[in-house]
């Protein structure tokens, strides 16, 4: 647990210059709600100039929106979001491989194992083999989704790791 | 779209002083995944002092594990992560309402939406009570998850609004 082992070291300087943030609230203040991929080389808040408290955030693989449905319900909902901005970016693991591929490197790891093998062909990893098309895809999904209100605002990024730019695509 | 708007100048200064984080690699540094909530309040890589291409970071509401698990298989399967960090927090939504209360709200809102009604039913929103049950039971979850290698080390988190720090729970 190494990298566990760091974390009260690397809060103490964050917690030592808290002050005000203590008064933030729940709902958003800039009330949008972010989605967009778990790759450790994206830092939304930096490279958005997003400060604690302005945008709840949602990451996965990818940036995949079907997943990110039932925290949309509730930011909307609940939290007063009018906004949804999804994020995929240039050189995403998820253009990187297949289902398949995954499946059998968990098969492969647990030989002989019926249980871990219907567990893993039960799961789509939703990869896909074009950033453009995956965020017109996702944007078009949610706009089509009964579940999300017609008047919420939906856009659809590009974040290139190569430069730290946003590029609006949708 | 007020937020969207205002994306492409706050990304400005992080591409100007992007530098050598163009090198980075798609796997963590850290080898570590992170759990924690969508929550607007939160800024992870600030309060745990992590740099780009450290850590995964999957967020969604409440820090939900088993949203999280296509997300973690990636990463560990194919991005070499060994550790998975859950953090949940004070305050957070979750604990405010439930899911009952919610489907109303998305009932109310489109009366006689039979579609609307179906759909709503099925989603089951994943409140808790208390964040410290809450955290050892994501814990717990992750443990005994058949795709997820018993080797990988697993530590749950609570990350306090109030005051900026992280306590490990377990």
């Amino acid at each position: 647990m190494a990298a566990a082992a760091e974390f009260i070291k690397g809060n103490e300087p964050y917690a030592a210059q808290f002050g005000d943030k203590k008064s933030l609230v729940i709902s958003p203040r800039k009330c949008v709600a972010i989605v967009t991929c778990m790759d450790g080389r994206l830092d939304p808040a930096a490279h958005l100039g997003l400060k604690e408290g302005d945008a709840a955030v949602i990451r996965n693989a990818g940036g995949l929106v079907s997943e990110a449905l039932r925290s949309l319900i509730i930011s909307q909902r609940l939290l007063g979001t009018r906004e949804v901005a999804v994020f995929h970016h240039t050189d995403c693991g998820m253009l990187h491989f297949n289902t398949p591929q995954l499946r059998n490197i968990v098969k492969d790891a647990a030989p002989g194992d019926a249980d871990i093998a219907a567990r893993i062909d039960a799961i789509d990893f939703h990869e896909f083999s074009d950033v453009e098309e995956s965020i017109k895809k996702d944007v078009e999904w949610l706009k089509e989704q009964p579940l999300i209100p017609e008047d919420i605002a939906i856009t659809g990024w590009v974040y290139e790791v190569e430069t730290g730019k946003v590029r609006q695509v949708v």
